[in-house]
């Protein structure tokens, strides 16, 4: 039976244009570069509109890639998903992951039960006023359940962790908007990424069943209990359609990693992030041989204000906006409890898990 | 035998002018104003030079508590220690720490071992050119072993927080030193709170014994070896002195709180978190009856630009100040391990625990 | 005939706690502390929602006067005006300016023309779900007739600059809102101080008949051709009325002073900054005797991101707020052509003279 | 007698990535790629330590004119002196200037005078510890005096503006130096922007007379009375050494434009500003048939604290960096002036200009 082979390679960074860790695995054959499917990486940028560290990156990877791939670097970044999450505050580390799959003909023997798996799919291009509305939501449901046909996931209970990339606005492309005579969901650039990161994040809950499938425009950012559990959406200025990428496990696949998955209730929730490393062996009692790849994670500044009775100030602050102060703080708990900084917290968790929460899911090796 | 009866009272604030809190707990009979010894509070300004926020609250409680003293408010200000660090970036939460001492003829039945003692002294002012040089380190050593004689301490291993506040330098004050023919350790306001904080820290670890004394000015900010474990030091626009504060255990007291101490090696040292926990009965396997009041700690970015091995870009950052950045990840971790954001985390850890950590202090209060 | 005598007086503070400039000139007899109608200050914070310098300087300075007029604090700060505008970016100087009232038999000899003076009024409290709406818009246009009167102005021709102070929304506020069953216009605590202000502006330009009275809810930062050449609003947490205050010349003043006002088309418009110091008397051929006391502006990012065909970044930036921008480089233009930057430069023009443009006003003192 | 053509294009980005401007000016014939000698540019990054912007316009230029010029972009960016000043706070625009250089049999006939030309050096690497001191000065006034030659300018009053681009540290920079021994001028990365820029633009007074050459390492940052007046250094995160870049005027020169300049004796100097616009026919009484190309200015918070006697707050902003307050400031006054935020401001003028002034130069494009 043919199967997949996944491999995930966390490598650290020097600034948003380096590409020598990257490179330095294809020229060792560690990594093969057309297997390559998806990269996510933290950026050190403000991971705000004008986060240019975001596409810096994206541009230095293609231009690296372009040779190795006979592809233009245009090309590039059509072939593999990259999803830059900017912001590296407080302990986060700057670092890419890459996600390889290939086609094997049979897996290594001594595997057994399901294994980390990866798909993806996206959705054509929005208009500016479809962007945090229910155009948005619906398309992306669409293509979250292509992307898990195409991870061979069929039980949205497999799927651990949904990676979106999404646009946002800016002043272009209110103007456009409204030179059709169309208003969009908001006319500032900052609030736009909050939307869109809303919105795709429906999407998710809207195909894995999580919610039902009649959300209405007023429901985004106004509905904090309609959430998805998996969902991680991250909005650039790069982009005018939504890109999937489905992490989960499948029986197909013949990788050495397993992923699992908690939601933090709060920013605050210690226990979750503790019964994310235990879903998959690892935690306070670890079982042997297992190591810790990297965590995905989502952090927000609860919108009531407050953390678990106690007021925080993160939405009231006009130097620094609410989703650094955020990253800062359940970067530096999950830093703590993981015990390294090289893990990917992004920021704005808006319907990614409860209000002020969000999910946290964790990639182990194992040792066979 | 006369002894003291320590009190600590932890109230949140709606703004840095709100004393309502205070006031009401003054109402009620809650808390005896003559009693007051000390206020340390976290307030919400950037923690920086510019941060009115510490000058504002401290106004704002002196003009309250001046009828109920009868007392002026300048007098209240000199009167009562009040320490108010700027800053709650992330989960952090802001609010008052009131610490009240009083002399009682003797202690209730039932109180065994040694109980929370607090105990204050202050310097003469400094030159402007004397900051972040031997001389504030001196003066410092000579208030803290003030501090602890009037705390009823005498053996430095009771000592578990150390807690100091220490001037900066403006351009007035700069110009002022230049117009003497001297030179102050740097020119740069932001830049002297490092410096002041620093040789204030270096001043409690050779008052305890933690470090030999003979420190010279350019030991300042370069070694990093040298440190106090129990030193807390924030500064402030508004003195030009230092004013100690010692919190430790007593056998003199008679207080319903015990305090204990760990040190944090680096920002993400969650195990020392837990072992000032536990230090004082709380932690994973918590004792009964008792219940937490407040931590405090010291963050800081590493100097060498790393975590256990992973770079962090928190020096590099030009948006937000690196004090900001460690402030919200540390205050993550200990709000995720402790449960609430409502503690007191400040920043800037020069000499404070090693390089890129610092103290953690915890107050517990007793069921008997 | 009686008439009324008007001063003002520009006092620049070195913090925002600083009293001791109001003091002095009220201990010298310069000042009698019970003429002062209103004091408008630049205050050093961010001028954003968590800006608490205003709320700082205004406590200061009502516990400050409070013993000069035999009032509490809060009896003070019932009844003079203060406003307080955040943010002194760039060259801009921190400073206060006191106007004077003072009714007087008959005027000094040798006065001709109408001269300035000053009105005042203001609004019931509103509920946080009528900011930016319509209901503030009306309440604001009638407060602003009242002030005409009061200041003895009829022809709105005569009325050159009219300050407001409004509310913004909170966390707090917007829950209560919800709490009722309603919407507010925005649930952002930044994006509300510009609907506020936005709907302060339209209720001047709907009383001085520069704009039809049929304003609805939707055109509030959406229909930026209708606007008031002479409003100046800002918004602040610590009041949930607006406070209006008319400054115009009128006959039946005595006043030394007088002023004039143009309207800046753009940011970057140095001619009407000259047309306004013309038209007092001052600029390029100043008239003999006349002095400048101060300036006051509004400043705004033009919401198309453009200034004369040119991209601006302020409204894409995640890292300084564009209010700070823009007062920042039209504090610039304005301290460079006037000669000083100790200058009233207020962020946040919306419906302040056209989209990213504001008003400009100068007062003059006259030789006799 | 051969002589040499100058270009200058004023193009403007949509984007720190967007070379399209230039790319199409290459493809219509308007510039030869391969007479490109120096590219200026203003990037909408922070202009601090971690503005990425800057490299990442150098890398997409240098990847762009690779194929034009048969090279590599490594290669690219040897060729080719490339300075971008990162920040385009308040009105500025982000755009780059491009300068071109061609040898001619002879120049087109009515050309008369000196006109603009360029010439170019650059200094070896330097080592961490240097930057800021002696080393730097000295090395820099050679490469001035190079670079005047290639220009064909032997007069030091032909030189209108010298831009340098220079190193900064690092925490790995100073580490290094540490390993080796040595201290470096300062261990903050921020600061040493400042040190290197100030040892830079000393260089350039040493190289043209306007110092003597007896400049000690205690002068850096310290006898602002010792400076240029026309020299302009950014310090960049992207070298080592410093490139040289003297812009003047030359009788063997056969370019259609004219540079001039003045030195801006504080912030505010709008005298200074319209002089420097007079020295090139420009102005208030402009010359038919010119018209202005760019300005080139450099802008600082004055190190006293005051401009004119007027307190600001620039140097205790710990939100926003006195260099971004400065170029926003500057910047507004001399786009209000000129007419249009297309400009280049960059900040950080230590020892460029008397202390919180800075030189400003202006090219014009002449009828012939």
């Amino acid at each position: 039976m043919p199967a997949t082979s996944v491999g995930v390679f966390k490598i650290t960074t020097r600034g948003p244009g380096d590409v020598s860790g990257l490179m330095a695995m294809i020229v060792s054959g560690a990594i093969e570069p057309t297997s390559i499917l998806a990269i996510l990486g933290k950026t050190e940028g403000n991971g705000g509109v004008n986060d240019f560290t975001r596409e810096y990156a994206v541009a230095a990877l293609c231009t690296a890639l372009a040779p190795q791939l006979v592809l233009s670097a245009h090309e590039v970044e059509q072939r593999i998903a990259f999803v830059m999450s900017g912001g590296t505050e407080g302990v986060l580390s700057p670092h890419i992951t890459v996600f390889t799959r290939q086609e094997i003909d049979r897996p290594a023997a001594g595997l057994s039960g399901k294994r980390l798996s990866i798909g993806m799919a996206h959705t054509s291009d929005f208009l500016p006023e479809e962007l945090g509305r229910s155009a948005q939501i619906t398309e992306t449901a669409k293509a979250v359940k292509a992307a898990m046909a195409d991870a061979g996931i069929s039980d949205p209970a497999d799927v651990h962790f949904v990676q979106i990339k999404c646009p946002l606005l800016t002043s272009d492309r209110v103007a456009a908007a409204n030179a059709r005579g169309n208003k969009t969901a908001t006319t500032s650039a900052y609030s736009s990424m909050a939307y869109s990161r809303g919105a795709s994040a429906l999407g998710v809950a809207v195909a894995l069943g999580e919610i039902a499938s009649d959300i209405g425009d007023d429901d985004v950012l106004r509905r904090y209990d309609l959430f998805s559990k998996v969902a991680s959406t991250s909005s650039g200025i790069e982009l005018m359609h939504n890109v999937v990428i489905v992490l989960g496990n499948s029986a197909s696949s013949a990788s050495e990693f397993e992923i699992g998955h908690a939601v933090m209730g709060d920013a605050i929730d210690a226990a979750a992030v503790m019964a994310a490393l235990t879903s998959v062996g690892l935690g306070a009692d670890p079982q042997p041989g297992r190591e810790l790849v990297n965590i995905f994670a989502k952090a927000e500044a609860s919108p009531d204000g407050s953390v678990r009775g106690f007021r925080h100030t993160m939405l009231e602050d006009t130097d620094i906006s609410s989703t650094r102060h955020a990253r800062a703080a359940v970067g530096g708990l999950i830093a703590g409890l993981a015990g390294t900084g090289a893990i990917y917290v992004s920021g704005g968790a808006e319907h990614q898990g409860p209000a002020g929460g969000g999910p946290v899911a964790v990639i182990a090796r194992l040792a066979y």
